[in-house]
This record gives C-alpha cells, structure tokens and sequence, in this order.
C-alpha cells in the first residue's frame, strides 16, 4: 500500500501517526502545506513541515501540540533587548532545525532536499515533502489591510475579521520533484483533516497537483476536518464561511468536488451521508474525533479498511 | 580625556571594564579585532566584538571568561542529530546576539552600524568599531595545512604547531568608518594586553591603521601582555615565537616599536625596563595581573596617571 498523504499542521499529523503505526517504513509520502512558512529573525521556519516530523519522529509537545517536547525559550527572552519579534514562539531546541534548513537553503539547495534531510534526521520512516520548492505564501486581508498567516494565525490569534485569503507565489510555484509522479503511482490519496482554506487550500493552489489528483487512478479520500458545523480546531470554519463554503462535512465535499471520491465523515454527521452522494463523493461515516493515539490508530484503521 | 583602545577578547575586555568605572560615558571608542570573527550554522560570530560588548555591558560569564552568565546550550544540543558542528559553543541566550547581528548583515547594514546597535543594546557606555567592515580572517597554517582561527583555537585548542599565520582579505580591508578620525582626534591610543599575533595584528594589518598611529599627536601606550616569558593567557608565546619575535615584554617593545610610545610592564619585568627603553618605548612597570575587579582598576588608574 503506497499512500500519498496532502497534509497541513496538527490534525494531519495525529492521523499520519497513527498511520504510521499500521504501515511498512516508506509506504507514505507526506505533502507538506509551506503556505504558512515564515521567515523569523532570518530563519526559514517550515511550521506544518516541523509538525508533522516532530510528531512522526517521536518528538512532538504533546500538550502544546506543536514544538518540541522539553522545550525552552531562552533565545527568544534574549530578543526582547534587540527589538526582534518575539511573537513567534521559536523554542532553543526547535531552534536547531531552522538552523540547519535556513543553512542548507543558503548554500543553493532546495527546499524540498532539506525537508527530506530534515525528516531523515528527525526519525521519520516516511517520505515527506512540501507542496513545491517555490515559495507561496498564505496571506489573510483583514479590516486593516494583508496580514501574513503566522501574524493572522499566532500574533493575532485568528481574532481578525477576514475578507480574502491568497497564496500569494502560487501561480508561478511548481510542484515539488516526485509530486506529481507519487499521486500518479499511489495506491490512495489521502487529504488529511486539516483546514481546507489554509492548510490544503495552498497545496491545491500549486498548478499541476489538482491535475495530478483528477488524473491519478487511485482514489482520493478525504477527512473532514468540520463535525457538527464546527471545526475541530482552529479557524476553518470562519475561513470556510468567508468562502462562501457550508461550514459542514457538506462544505468539504462541495469544495473538493471535483476530485474527491471518498469522504470520511464523523459519527454525529450521518445525517448528511446522503447530500455528499449527491455532491459527489462517497460517504463513509466514522468517529473521526483523535483525542488520543487509540483513536488515531482507529481511525487509521478504519481508512486502510476504506480503501482496502 | 578621550582614549581609543584596539582590543582583543578577555585581556582586553578586562582592562576596558576597569577603565569604564573611571572615565565617563562615551570616553573610550574601542576597535576590536574581527580577525576571529567565523560563519557558525550560517550565523555570523564575531567573538572578540561580543567579549568586549558583554562585559563593558556586565553579562560576561565571570567564570568561563567568555559568552554570557546564566547561559543553556539547547540549540547547540539537538545540532548533533543534523550532523552540524558542535566544537564552537554557541549558548542559548549567546545565539539571539549572533541571529540579530546576522539578519542585520544580510539587510545589507554594515559591521560596524550592527556592532553599534549591539553595543547600545547590551548597555555598553561607549562606542564600540569592528576595525574594519571588510571580512579580515586570521588563519593559521599546522603540519595539515590552513586552519581558521577558531578551528586552531576552539577546535585544536592551540595544540597545533604553527608554521604561519596570515590575516586573509586585511590588503583589501579598510579600517572602519570613523576609526583613522577617532585615532587622529583622541587624547591617547590604547594597545589593550592582547595576543599581538591574533588578537592586534589584524588590527594593524588594516591598510591605513598603522599609519594613523604613527600620524597620531597622541601617545601610543600599550600593556605587554607578556609577563615573566609567559603569555598571561592563550598562546600568544608560541604565536610570537613562530613571529620570530622574542617571547618577553621586550618582544613586545620590537613588535610595536614603529609607533609604540609608552610599554607598561609588570613588576616581574622591571629588569626589562633599559632594554625597552633601548627599543625606543618609555617603560612604566606596574602590577598588570588582573585577577579581580580591583586588579583591573588598580591598572586602569595607573595608565590613566601615565597618561595625565
């Protein structure tokens, strides 16, 4: 089983965990959002990137849900007498990886070599890439004009009203090498539960990956990051609304539509199994919620199953 | 009384903190050597510079003699695990002077604005010049060819034989802005008690330096940092004697004797005193260990009593 998982920050990687469980070394290959990667006191800062290989690696706060485990902030007290920002939490452990990428990117190499290097170097068992080696960034139009999505997201907490969202870069970016080649000789594609504007949406804003999905013969499924008209976390349903989507499992089968041929929807939206026929996409109802590594292997299972 | 100081690391550091609680805020313009200055994890370092700075601006490890008190080395931990170089010991709180310096560097402002802003925002009084804004790399030759200065220093720990030592790019360097005037208009020109080899002799070996000494009304006066036929500290005996260069405070008289007006000497060297003066520079024989705070007052009184 050769899967190809598009995937943005912390709901995506508590699902790759638990794939990674039930899976051969290998068997994944992990598309990374790089619409949120920002640059941080010159650093080249990968967030949904680092997410997902901390929390393959072994290394994920679990509590915080992003960073390193036995984290501390030591450099980042020290910027406060330079005038650096100090909005952005970057640990002194976590430190180290943008370090390195941020060097390696120096020297000419692409982003996507330094991610595999990354995630090697961390203890991933899979292959993990970003959506392209081009820069695209995901920008936010509040009242008081664009906003970069760390500062929408982390230095101003979501608490915007938003207008517009861009990928800004997006239309000249390309895939990343081997993108394209993966979909196409995938046994599934998987779009992790992650918010479907910010998180997928800059993924499939990459010209040539949407095409790679309508033309690839393996199934594309998807979980629904919306149950019971909200998001799991984080902003996805104000970002949905602000699209014009239905904040509802309704809303993810609307917007993937075109391509999509499975969707994994939660339990307490079976009642909506027969209007995602309609939209198109087969309904397969589950308890989607990953409260813990039990319930992440569960709901790994229960896709292989799917798909098997 | 207006006093420009070429300075190395400790030695030197310890001598300008001695004088900075004698003469009042912005008396001293100190020219530090950049020759060490090293791309660790593609961050610009310049040791000698932040020696000065975080001691003037007392937040010097006391006991380590380098880096800054209260200090962690996370970031440097997790680097093993991407293979990146962990002989030169970056601390926690130390990385966000070398980050801030380095984003600074790249925004296309030059050594000596980022070493001012530094300066003034580790709470250093007076102001503080790179010799030059050109890159000037001290390099050593051993039994396997050209080291950089750290490599022998840090990474050897000097225990290395030393065929050769060159100041790479020093033809091409000029001396930072503002420095020649500063000489030209100063009251006095301290040599600070400095490895003459690796720490001085990239200052002097700025085009247009050793010309604005020999042009200088002001007396010259230097502090041998050779006491008994022994460095104080560091291999600057050895590095004098590879020099050709007699390993005693005479040697030190030769070294400089072009400009050298005033010597001051240890107790243990009174001896020395009709040679030096031979050599062409006025001999003043005073205790210059500077084991303590008071020590280094002791010294910083008695030059400026020399010079009055």
């Amino acid at each position: 089983m050769r899967l190809v998982a598009l995937a943005g920050g912390t709901g995506a990687a508590k699902l790759l965990r638990g794939l990674d469980t039930l899976l051969e070394r290998g068997a994944m290959t992990v598309v990374g959002n790089t619409g949120d990667d920002a640059e941080v006191w010159g650093l080249h800062v990968s967030p949904d990137l680092d997410t997902v290989c901390y929390t393959l690696g072994g290394l994920l706060d679990e509590e915080r849900g992003w960073g390193l485990r036995d984290e501390s902030f030591r450099t980042l007290g020290e910027m406060v007498r330079f005038g650096e920002p100090t909005w952005f939490n970057l640990g002194d452990r976590d430190l180290a990886t943008h370090l390195h990428r941020t060097r390696l990117l120096a020297e000419g190499r692409s982003l996507s070599e330094v991610t595999a290097k990354l995630a090697a170097d961390l203890g991933v068992r899979h292959a993990v890439l970003p959506m392209s080696d081009q820069p695209v960034r995901t920008r936010v139009l509040g009242p008081d004009g664009w906003l970069g999505f760390q500062e929408y997201f982390v230095r101003e907490k979501t608490q915007v009203e938003v207008r517009a969202v861009e990928y800004a870069g997006a239309p000249e970016a390309r895939p990343a090498p081997g993108l394209v080649e993966a979909i196409g000789a995938a046994d599934a594609v998987l779009v992790c539960p992650s918010n479907p504007v910010t998180s997928v949406g800059p993924i499939l804003a990459v010209p040539g990956i949407v095409e790679a999905l309508h033309g690839t013969r393996a199934p594309v499924l998807a979980i629904s990051p919306i149950v019971g008209g909200r998001a799991v976390s984080g902003p996805a349903g104000r970002l949905m609304a602000a699209r014009g989507l239905p904040v509802s499992a309704l809303g993810i089968a609307q917007g993937y539509a075109p391509w999509l041929d499975i969707l994994i929807i939660d339990d307490e939206d079976a009642a909506l199994a027969p209007s995602i026929e309609a939209a198109g996409a087969r309904p397969v109802v589950a308890s989607t919620l990953m409260t813990g590594r039990v319930e992440e292997m569960r709901l790994a299972r229960r896709i292989l199953e799917t798909l098997a």
